[in-house]
């Protein structure tokens, strides 16, 4: 299978259409590259484009919208609703098949390598490719903002990984990291009992005492008079898909409420299924070069 | 997803490494396809190849396997312990990804009607692709081998699909068809009691009034002292992987014998173990286009 990995880019512009498009046209219909989504806010005044190709093509797509970003979007007239350090804000790698995690932050360290030396904007790792464990949460990192950042970056502390510490007037500055894929998964509950979603909810969750990588609440579903234990598995390797659903199930046991269904939102990589299959059916020393799909294309 | 389809030529050729070679090279670092495995048998004097790749690259790689076996093989000086019809014995296609069954049987059909018209070798179209229903069988088809053909092929009842009723002396006859993908899935039972696995094999297999698609016999795990239900899966998408799993289970409670684990044998589908996923989690509405692999590939 071709080494795949997943490029989230976020930037400053989520209004004028005109420069949206420019911008997405770099990875539509580029050899080598699928531009699975890309969606637009208006009031964020932000876009949010997600593409998948080999490592080398994601770094070169990336780095040519980065050059139509910064010629396009102009930091010290944006206005809008979300947090922004800049023209392009966010740049999140992730592996989605045999790329390793290492390999991602690899690729962020080019690509902030090429964009701190070509745009001359500084760049700052966070997640995976974090220079230090004070760096690895997104939101630390860009407290203060755009605007913020003039004073910010003065500070020993908040120097770039990449370029000099100066911010860019039009195109601030970019956080580029590396970070597992995210399984949006629902799992509905038979009962119309909103409390009860959300007591599960906590009990599942990390930060209540629950599994490491999720993420969860409860959601009241109208049109069907259930409700539903909503949740982000922020690392389905380590938390995998059906630990998180044999969880809610079994403290949903204890209010003799019953799983009804669940529901996966959007994408997900075939390897976290597949490790489902692994588990109920006990399968022992499976590999995914097993999956003919995958041997079609490694 | 690209569409692809898998097809194993069976050729009747399995001692002389040089001849093997020269028809496996046909499919070996070929542009669009993908060979997965060959294996030849002295005894039998036949070899079993396995690739993949689009419909229309396929065909072309058939032909051409078929122009190097019908150049080095002769029948009428070949024997061998396995039933045989012809140089090139058995060709089936078997959809693996975005090709449905019809596709596979009208490729048997354009790949017929080129041997036949090029070849001279007398076509039979079995299983998927059969013209009637009692030619679905390939062991019924073959019934009476190369050499028998030349009287059974003047039986109007045995005119070829596609050529002229008379064999190719070199060449003999050859079975084209198309058929889904089986799967080869044992389940470890804990006991080293044969008897058991076999009486479970017999209520789960269709002949013993069990599963449609599910042939299954009891074997001995000597190293590990426990035995196995081994089982072919002839239509994973009739009769799914967790349907075997969870009728093994069933039958193996009646004897308080546990369920210690299971395996895959060689290749399989993404699908079949998605859809065991899919099972297991309760997930509702779920679509393959959701797989990010099959994204990539579309």
């Amino acid at each position: 299978m071709a080494k795949i990995v997943e490029c989230v880019p976020n930037f400053s512009e989520g209004r004028n259409k005109e420069v949206i498009e420019k911008i997405v046209d770099v990875v539509r219909s580029r050899e080598g590259i699928k531009l699975l989504d890309y969606s637009s806010d208006g009031d964020h005044n932000r876009t949010v484009v997600t593409f998948l190709g080999t490592p080398q093509k994601v770094e070169k797509a990336i780095i040519d919208m980065a050059q139509k970003v910064y010629e396009n979007i102009d930091m010290s007239t944006h206005k809008g609703a979300h947090p922004r350090m800049g023209a392009l804000d966010v740049v999140p790698f992730i592996p989605i098949s045999d790329v390793s995690m290492d390999e991602c932050v690899e690729l962020a360290n080019r690509v902030g390598m090429q964009i701190a030396s070509k745009f001359k904007v500084p760049v700052y790792l966070y997640e995976k490719a974090a220079t230090a464990p004070y760096r690895e949460n997104l939101a630390d990192i860009r407290k203060g903002q755009y605007e913020g950042f003039f004073e910010k970056i003065k500070d020993d502390k908040w120097s770039p990984d990449y370029g000099t510490p100066e911010v860019n007037i039009k195109g601030g500055c970019v956080a580029i990291g590396a970070r597992v894929s995210l399984v949006a998964f629902n799992v509905n509950l038979g009962t119309d009992n909103l409390e009860i979603a959300d007591i599960i909810a906590k009990r599942v969750r990390n930060i209540g005492g629950g599994l490491r990588f999720v993420k969860a609440m409860g959601v009241k579903i109208e049109e069907r008079n259930i409700t539903q234990v909503s949740m982000n598995l922020v690392n389905y390797e380590k938390t995998a898909v059906y630990r998180a659903f044999e969880m809610v199930k079994m403290e949903a046991n204890r209010y003799g409420v019953s799983v009804v269904g669940s529901e996966v939102i959007g994408l997900l990589p075939m390897q976290a299924l597949i490790e489902c299959a692994q588990y109920y059916l006990q399968i022992e020393n499976f590999s995914m070069d097993q999956i003919l799909e995958k041997r079609i294309w490694e």
